[in-house]
């Protein structure tokens, strides 16, 4: 009973790792977008698998196909649901660690909070696979915020310690296009080059490694978010901790604020072309909880992905012994470059459900 | 349209900064709850300024008056509302600064989003008076998670820069104690006078500085927290987020998972007294959005309080020009030492939400 | 947990009948309406016992006070709170019955609900009382909707199985002033004086006596409503619903349309006035949950009020014997006359909250 | 954005009368359920149309798929995603009447609402195919009920005027069993079989015919339901007005109550079998929005399906001028026999919601 995010522009997302696909229902997107499965698969290819050596080696075509909510080229307003089927899928694997809580996953918590009926292949709901249905919907929700010139960028700041310090975020163009060159989505490609060569490393260790990305979203206009819960930032953070891996979230300066004087901190107000702006960013594009019309920045940790090959030591839960284990299967050593198109996904999801709540997206596109 | 949190046990906050007080309802708390206005009364002292040299100078006795919901001693099912009078106002100032937003506030964007017709005074329902609501609400929600044997406590683990090394999570009688004997809830004495003392510092400076706060959740059995979307750690960054100040929460090792391997990451699993533990908590006792039963542990980082003395610019909305700002009024020089009970506060709304959506409290208590 | 309705104009009610008062939250309402303590009082007054030979004999002054929301005389975007306190309260007698549910109140259910915690004086949160913060509410969706010209006029058709029948709602002036005249609302003043006699004779014997009310709303433009869950017809449907007392609710011919052919039923499309309209109002002003333009009509069924003076049969729930029960206390005879004003809001609240979502009324007004 | 329907037990919509098919995604059933696609199936072979001279002459097979949500044969706690292809579509037609809205359907308010881009073939949404999702996902709820041997009957009372009165609901053997004898679910198999002219006298003329359906909903807890807002009669009423062509609903006595006295309405308390009852049960079952447990007895009146092949005037969108307007197509005559399942079906899906709210039906089933 929670797999459903926003309010006004809301998504609803099933399936299953090793299930018959990942799929998601759109309710609430205006009608009259011009909308295609081109769209969406462009998207999605993003999140796909594409280099062995630094990723998964389950490789999924993940064609998607638009089951309603679309017709004559346009979203008609009813509820838009994509499907994309699993297709290169081996379960066996999984029956022999049903009840060996994989260290990391959510293996345990899945088997006490549903009594073991849970789908344990592949880590059933709990998989990174599930992130298909979110780029599917944020596909839709980008094609949106297109419309008000807004953009939405993810990028990878930090792999295992490796920071990217060498790029210009004011600089869109030029940096979309290194972040989008780059394997690992770095746009510092001297950063992303020693990520890419750290990955290698620790794969073939058998080991995988963390990382932060950072979202960057231009354009959005002042007065979006709402004041103390629903916020646009705590709506952001919640939805940024659906993605598997997420451990932590800050806006603008973040944990480093703690060290700043407010006389350091406070970003000025001041006039640009007609428009009011900060002449700094600390506060990262968002105050008490709205929109100040200047870039949102955030930035997202991400844990190791849990399935390592070196041995570990967990607990059988039929017997609670101690036991070892040995994972096979195929997993992705460093979740960070197929995790950006979800963030970037499940953020403009958010935005778009609060900019029909601010009114700022109309009910009908004309 | 965005004053209630929680699904289940659902608050909703109002009041602002000077009108007639701040008030909370909450609407599905368990009847049976043994409840006074006592109770409520001590945890919002907790949250009240009390050392005139490292908090403001306005003195609220923040009296709770309980309007509805409790009989004869015990909740009744039906919504409690709290209410305290706001006493100490000073208005007339704000009046003089209605157009010239203050840096770092959320004047700006409040008047942006309401079109002026916002309450400017004190910065209305943008100020931490906000938090007397969260407090109200926390006591009651406390009390329902204790009958559980759940334990919340949120402590300042850096001010400033200042941070605190020496003290132990797990001997929780001495480390609660350690907390509330600080002035400004740091369990480190060295660590908590230092920061006293750059508060001080900072405070007669006319300035103002950030901090970060740890909030640690004892004894949650595992199971809480709802997959994908509703997430205990989604949730509660949600909720932390609606504390104003705050720039960024992490769980557990959080954003230095980003230097992690795997291999020193996963928390291996075992057996300690019949049930199963992990043997370290870098997942923070969250894995998949759901308490996995060790200490739930999360850090909440703040910015430095807006108001500060120290002359500022700022932008005059009417002539859109700039302005020389020069704050008086009474303010937070660091807000960590008030915001801990709203942290814990909260947290535990939300944790009491997520224990009736598991049916882990019943519906009528007995 | 449910004493809130709507989601964009969300109320949330408090308080018992015999406790300190009666309370509603207002969240989601636009900034920049002009709202003043009067505006509310003008409604809450149509709902006050007038005539105490056709009503309940507790007089209540029902003075409104705003506590949030509202600054310099127009609404701040901001929850508006807003509180009506209990005086003419007289509890004891209740103590008696405690344990004996009176026949067609909620006692029982209550009881069993919420394990006996529950306020059982004056029927605690069942009482038509609660209906103080729906009024209270409604003046401010009335308030909305008159910017749009939409009119909204409950009135009475059947009292005991008196008729009206001579009145013309297309004459909305005439009717209008009519239906005020009217000590029980009804636009025919004949049949008003006959449902005068009956609820007078009723209440002499001790009795109580069940009505029909019809409410019209004008002027809503086509569009307004959501398909298939959120239908205008069923979040109608579903707050009238909570008006203690309501059995049944018809839209347009309503349960008429059972001995109808299509031929007879489909109200034909024209156009007049450059508008398109139907030639008859079967459908009551809604098809497929989405209004079409044509007033909206509904009625809504009472049953006779609870509380009779005539001896009865019970259960003393503490013994499971059959006992008798003699009522005394101060009633209402019939709720229609009281019923009324609540209709009215409830049906302005849900109009508000859909005209919103429709996106008809802007989040500030200007 | 509003195909999502209950709050713990919530169901998702979608698809459209002429599109892929229709699906639906049952977020919040409990783990454990035993279930597979012939419980499903058993129930949407109900809703097939059977009779072509008292129904559609479109035929579908309605076979069903479940997508996500269940394993080995159980429910995961996942959301159960269930898909029902479109098979017998003829689309060309409705191209003809795009912009000629027929008269009683909702063809005009959604070219309105959705600015001309809805899904106009069949009426899309607004089909009485959309009920398929329903009935899919009441399955999984009536599984559920069962298990608290909670059992729903819907039942035809009134097709045109002729009354079903010779029927027992007490012997809900029997009663059952009359009722899925009847073509038309009438338990009185005179009037069953007057009906059935009746409904195949009106079809050859061309027309259609409306009714009045019953719901019986046996053995239901005391305790089910909210007070206030979410109360369970306002819930129910919501749900059936999802039901197309649905224009009252009542509980109990409904509007006949507005005839009687108190003294003649109040159910009296008694003891039968150790358990509280109440001797009639005018109240239908529920009393302050909360079930007695007593049955709970609707009723819900449905206008004449809108297709007939009569012809009729509307006005054509693009020139406003009036036209001429002769339907070809397939349609019901008389939708109540088709309708049953959709109620029974939405009645269930309430219930398990509120059976869920109230903690009677745990999280995990074992």
């Amino acid at each position: 009973m929670s797999f459903s995010l926003g309010r006004f522009f809301k998504i609803t997302v099933f399936g299953e790792s090793h299930g018959v696909g990942i799929g998601v229902v759109v309710d609430g997107c205006p009608a009259g977008l011009s909308l295609s499965e081109s769209d969406i698969q462009a998207e999605l290819n993003k999140r796909r698998a594409k280099d062995p050596t630094i990723s998964t080696q389950r490789v999924e075509t993940d064609k998607v196909r638009i089951i309603s909510g679309v017709f004559n080229g346009f979203t008609t307003g009813a509820p838009i649901t994509m499907m994309v089927l699993n297709e290169d899928v081996r379960s066996e694997y999984y029956e022999s660690i049903r009840y060996r809580p994989r260290p990391g996953h959510a293996d345990y918590v899945a088997y006490v909070k549903y009594g073991g009926f849970n789908d344990y292949r592949g880590g059933g709901i709990f998989s990174g696979r599930i992130t298909v249905g979110m780029v599917a919907a944020g596909a839709i929700a980008l094609k949106l915020l297109s419309m008000l010139n807004i953009k939405v960028i993810a990028h990878t700041i930090n792999i295992g310690g490796i920071e990217a310090r060498n790029y210009d975020l004011n600089d869109v163009k030029s940096f979309e296009e290194a972040v989008e060159s780059s394997p690992v989505g770095c746009a510092d490609l001297n950063a992303s080059q020693e990520m890419v060569n750290l990955i290698r490393k620790v794969n073939e260790a058998g080991d995988t490694v963390g990382g932060i990305a950072e979202v960057v979203i231009y354009n959005v206009p002042p007065g979006v978010g709402e004041p103390l819960f629903d916020t646009l930032d705590g709506d952001l953070a919640k939805a940024f901790f659906s993605v598997p891996g997420v451990k932590g979230v800050e806006f603008g300066v973040g944990f480093k604020a703690a060290s700043m004087l407010g006389s350091q901190y406070n970003d000025r107000y001041s006039v640009a072309n007609g428009r009011i702006i900060t002449t700094t960013n600390n506060s990262g594009g968002i105050q008490g909880g709205i929109s100040n019309g200047m870039p949102i920045i955030c930035r997202v940790a991400f844990r190791p992905p849990s399935s390592i090959k070196i041995p570990q030591k967990t607990v059988d839960l039929t017997t609670y012994e101690e036991v070892n284990l040995k994972l096979s299967g195929r997993y992705d050593p460093c979740i960070l470059p197929r995790a950006l198109p979800a963030l970037k996904s499940i953020a403009a999801v958010v935005l778009a459900d609060h900019l029909i709540i601010s009114h700022m997206i109309p009910r009908v596109l004309k």
